[in-house]
């Protein structure tokens, strides 16, 4: 009982945190090295200094931060250090802040259990991305962490997503299969789904299917996706959505400057969020 | 001219040391810290004593490694380590082996690049096993990579592939449209696929779809696949298939003895190839 509390838990402090900051943005830190201003590229740590100073520049509009594991993996072991370092950070300053390893893993069981361990225990994100291609036993060991979140893949904001996600399976499309199919499993409850924000009128079917959920939207900004659109059919009682951003606010600027237009951009759509929230809520 | 010829030769090359060897066998390194022997845990470095000694015991017997990424994930940076110094190892010991990076990645196209650039470039693995959900933008950069490999999850060895993989698409099995959608993809002469051994009676319609191209089969042995019968089925006049084996190899005895005793284990699977290998050519 009290570890069904706890989950349940985590999930009403996010709410808590939207209501305290009027935000549900996240922000998406995919830090490129060839991006970044070219002052920082002296430090010892390039990445974790800009990840340092953009979240020092915009935690208090943001309630998660979603470093995607690709773009620290590229740079070896240094990158893995960076990426340590950086949720290390987070957890240390800003524990109130939802933290989501974008690594989109998914094996056969046991493996699975060491991506969950990873994730999970080494590295302490709050939650992380996973496709849902090799079904149940692929998922079911990243949801049987207490107090920790599964964000499965469901519809994907890049034109690939059209190759199988919206084919029909036995008469439904497959992302809502993924959906659907996903609600039978252990600790469903821990369940968080990624739909992007570039079909936003598909939020009225995925709400039907799972009408509490959390979404986690990327494709709003760099990708075309409306984030007005996206609240219309997606936004519940309880909010619901994460909003992601990466490009379009950590690029914001390529000089000394970055920190602070990253900020800008920030409170752009903090203050659209908080306009939307007001209307809905 | 010159790329697609190197391309081609890598292929041509595996095939040749499959001959030379009389083998197809992979050997997976999924090295889990609490199975190996005791008396390794005092090394510096366990996991890459480990994988060393069964490298040095096995590599005249098998044509490819694959370590599972989540295995060293699991144990963060000195993970990462481990890693880089058994595909090392590996390269500079054995360069006529073929690795694979058993990672089941993929995400949106530049995300895709990032990953491409830490298995083929940061690591110099020849493959990276990819996961096949997000489509063609997610797969394509990793098929950029010349004289690297793809290798896309079409039909897996656990229970959840029936989930999602063998439900009807349009009138299709989800992993029949995987199979024929990704021989349209640009540079679609890099794929592989993986195809589990537990479900033999499959590769005869796999192979109407991708009649030559190599397949790496997990699920013999511990998972209860056949090799005479995924032979049957699978194999192509140039062989066609990569038949990995992990635990029932890598873990074959928990003393001392561990390395001869998977070389003897290896050597078994071996023996059978061989007879399967001039049954049929």
């Amino acid at each position: 009982m009290s570890n069904i509390l706890s989950q349940l838990m985590t999930t009403a402090q996010l709410i808590e945190q939207i209501h305290l900051k009027k935000s549900f943005l996240c922000i998406g830190l995919d830090v490129d090295l060839e991006k970044i201003p070219p002052h920082l590229r002296n430090q010892e740590d390039p990445i974790f200094a800009f990840n340092k100073a953009i979240i020092d520049a915009t935690h208090h509009l943001c309630v998660a931060y979603k470093p995607n594991t690709a773009f620290y993996e590229a740079y070896g072991i240094k990158g893995w250090k960076s990426l340590e370092k950086t949720i290390k950070y987070i957890n240390e300053k800003h524990p109130e802040i939802f933290t989501i390893a974008d690594a989109k893993r998914g094996d056969i069981g046991n493996t699975s259990s060491m991506y969950a361990k990873a994730f999970f225990e080494d590295l302490a994100f709050d939650s992380v991305t996973v496709a849902p291609y090799m079904g149940k036993d692929s998922v079911e060991p990243f949801l049987a962490f207490k107090n920790k979140h599964t964000i499965l893949l469901a519809l994907t904001s890049n034109q690939g997503a059209f190759d199988f996600q919206t084919k029909s399976v036995d008469g439904k499309e497959l992302y809502k299969q993924v959906l659907e199919t996903s609600k039978s499993w252990k600790n469903a409850e821990n369940l968080l789904y990624v739909v992007g924000a570039t079909k936003a009128e598909y939020f009225k079917e995925i709400r039907k299917i799972v009408p509490t959920s959390f979404l986690l939207v990327p494709g709003v900004g760099a990708q075309g996706g409306s984030l007005q659109e996206v609240c219309k059919y997606g936004m519940t009682d309880t909010i619901g959505l994460l909003i992601n951003s990466s490009r379009g606010i950590i690029y914001a600027s390529n000089t000394t400057d970055f920190a602070t237009a990253a900020a800008k951009k920030a409170k752009e759509l903090q203050l659209e969020m908080e306009e939307i929230m007001t209307q809905h809520l």
